[in-house]
């Protein structure tokens, strides 16, 4: 079995690595060939699929033109495309009413076209109502939406899909619907896949726009590879359009947005469709990019789930390293991920904030969650001494510099006021000399943290230092072989 | 005699202070008038004086037109103008030659002069080589220049003197004289008095120029009180010369100097009299001329001369601080003060910087001069953990983000390299993770020392730590007081 890996590949070097550059497209080919073989649908995924979904929508309209002769059914998203990747098991059923419905009788019609068609589901909330459930092995989600002339005129962001469907669906075919496939399975080997708000990374919609775009997955590595972010598309050409409109706020010309990567929305300019990518996805996807290329491995397809790090793994790099790791741990407040994650990522940057003004030095922070929550800081600096220097106004500036000096003059307990360069300074007692003791104080609920969080910190919180951070492992062991054995 | 003290003085405060500010005045100038008794010379002092110049300048004419008939001799300096401060024995006699004079006949006869006017004299080297020496207890300098047609056609610093003599006796009288005694002993006893490289204070020259330019010392110090640097005089308008002419590198009009404070020499435009003052000390002057007009007091016309620190005083600032202090201690380069403080600050300076590089956090830093010489930092951070971050190119800018990449992609010493934000980072060993092997290695002579100070580390130094620096409290007590109580 595993002699057979090597077979009907291209010569490589010592190291493994293709020689020149032919070779080296063709080693990339062997091996996307090898990727799609595992991650195309086969026949029998593709029938059950298709008689999945054609149930499914024949329920759907049924129930739907039973309250509204004028609605209809579209399946969109992956399976409704032919991009999904095997095992995907996604059906995406919008049941779609005209604009001239209210919005309540829409989420009723909506929920109860969703429960007929998914006896079994249950709802859920976005920004409609809708129900989910599963139907012969597949996560269905039934969603209601307004049928509308436009992807501009859309009252909510559920509306826009079908417009988003429409668009694809003109312009993949087979081979580029295998692109696609290669394109997401890469991405989320890197772990860039998922506009979810925890990854802030591409979403498939992004993802077959940038294959459709390039022309396929070979020349979308080759574009990425050479990017200068910000990179700028615009498929539809939209912003010729505004630059000769004046209703459009784009100065100079340029994209309104402040994002690494622009891609305007072909079915609205006002959109950018990669507006969650963070440019640190961006930049892994540009360095995965140029190692795929240089050095094709079908590694770099498979999505690394690293073995939890172990205690005596732990010890080792914390002696090596001699910094203060600190774990703050709460319970995971019951949120879903996409309200989680920004939420304690506001919390970690004002606790490295607050720790940073107290001159206690960050060298890396980052959050954990499972059923527990966890703001990790790993300090460089974790004491100060007792005093701090404190700079006043330049003595010329006679108001504020009489206020300082007066304020500090009679004080025993400073030192100075005295003058360095042209200001007053003086030497003054810290509030905390030591980051524990910040940390385990009320004033860490002062650092401007997510509000779930801060509720929850409130109720109580553990401070975790140095070698009892182990006490993580447990929980969160996978996430410290990742923080503690980085890639990019 | 103590109980007469406050004899005299108007009406004060419970504080000590006046209430208003007719009673301030009032105050200012009793206490004025008590400081003048002191430091004017008395008429015996005078005569004595007078009579020492008159034989002395008498010694230098029958030497000087024995060997130049064209020559002449003038006396120079505070003593010259009555502005000298009771108990300062300096007489300066300038010995002029005609321009025609070849300079080394001038140093020649100079010397000769000089020999001839003060028999036990010696002889030191400035711009041109002088004889000094003592005379009925002054302190007397006989020094050779040419008699040149303008300041401006000088050809070393001390031809330019006269030309001040002469500017200022024309424009002081005796209540002017006194101001500037006052002026001078204020400055001393705030520290700011004094050119040389040390003190980086107010010339005698400057002192006089200001309470002439301001007319008196009390408009002098509501001036000071109230500049905004870059305070910018011009006594005799050269600015305005200069603005109509083409010739000069002024831009639009300003003094072409970047000194706090700028006083144009009346007698040479290109020259800023006060470019050695330092910021602090201007600052200082503001701070203290702010405190005297609201509260004065007669100490601060009196000196500070701090007591010696105690071992006990120096342990408990140490205990109370938390920092730690360092000392590297050396001989001190045989060299004059205005070489040796330049030198001194600049390896001080460069010492910071080197420990800031490293992340090494220094308070406050000191050099100390005696029979040895010491760069003092007090750290608040004097150790570091084994890594540092290492922050690589933004992945897209393609080459030297490759380069970084590779260069630390197979090197087992480093944590990475991974991204954060749109660059690769590393977090790499550490050269020195603390402060005192940096220091103790031969890194430290790699921070831009000056000169002597490099040759003289090179032949040895040891560096005191904590409390063992009280080893600096034989030869630097009063020093180390002032360091740990320190006022502006």
């Amino acid at each position: 079995m595993s002699d057979d890996t090597g077979e009907g590949e291209p010569e490589s070097g010592a190291d493994g690595a293709p020689e020149d550059a032919d070779a080296r497209t063709a080693a990339l080919e062997a091996i996307t060939e090898r990727v799609l073989e595992r991650i195309s649908p086969d026949d029998v995924e593709r029938a059950t699929m298709h008689a999945a979904a054609e149930e499914l929508l024949a329920r759907a309209t049924a129930a739907a033109t039973d309250r509204c002769p004028d609605a209809d059914v579209v399946q969109v998203g992956s399976t409704a495309r032919d991009t999904w990747i095997s095992g995907d098991r996604d059906i995406d059923v919008f049941v779609r009413f005209p604009p001239s419905l209210d919005r309540e009788t829409l989420e009723t019609y909506g929920l109860e076209v969703g429960h007929e068609t998914l006896p079994e589901g249950h709802e859920e909330y976005a920004e409609h109502p809708y129900v989910t459930g599963e139907y012969d092995g597949f996560d269905v989600d039934v969603v209601p939406c307004f049928r509308l002339e436009a992807a501009t005129d859309i009252r909510s962001a559920v509306d826009r899909t079908p417009f988003h469907n429409r668009y694809l669906e003109a312009r993949l075919d087979g081979e580029t619907a295998d692109d696609v496939r290669l394109a997401k399975q890469f991405l989320k080997a890197i772990g860039a896949y998922g506009s979810n708000l925890r990854t802030e990374g591409f979403s498939g919609y992004l993802t077959e726009l940038l294959v459709v775009e390039y022309g396929g997955f070979r020349p979308l590595l080759e574009a990425a590879a050479d990017w200068h972010p910000p990179v700028e598309l615009d498929p539809e050409d939209h912003g010729r359009a505004r630059e000769t409109s004046s209703s459009r706020n784009g100065a100079d010309g340029d994209y309104p947005f402040d994002d690494p990567l622009v891609v305007i929305d072909p079915t609205d300019p006002e959109r950018n469709v990669a507006a969650v990518c963070s440019a640190a996805n961006v930049a892994r996807f540009q360095h995965y990019a140029r190692e795929v290329l240089e050095s094709p491995r079908i590694d770099l397809f498979e999505p690394d789930e690293p073995e939890p790090l172990g205690p005596d793994e732990l010890a080792a790099h914390l002696d090596r390293r001699e910094t203060t790791p600190i774990a703050i741990r709460f319970d995971a407040p019951a949120l879903v991920d996409d309200q989680l994650y920004p939420q304690l990522q506001k919390s970690l940057d004002g606790v490295v904030s607050g720790l940073d003004r107290r001159e206690f030095d960050v060298l890396r922070a980052e959050t954990f969650a499972d059923a527990s929550a966890v703001l990790f800081v790993e300090l460089a600096v974790a004491e100060r001494p007792a005093v701090e220097r404190h700079e006043g106004p330049p003595v010329h500036v006679r108001g504020h510099a009489e206020g300082f000096h007066d304020a500090y003059a009679d004080d025993e307990t400073v030192y100075g006021p005295f003058i360095d360069g042209d200001r007053y300074v003086v030497e003054r007692g810290r509030d905390f000399t030591d980051a524990i003791s910040f940390l385990e104080s009320d004033r860490l609920l002062d650092v401007g943290l997510g509000a779930h969080v801060e509720t929850a910190l409130e109720d109580e919180y553990e401070v975790l230092v140095g070698s009892d951070v182990s006490a993580l492992l447990e929980e969160f062991g996978a996430a410290l072989r990742a923080y503690f054995e980085p890639t990019p």
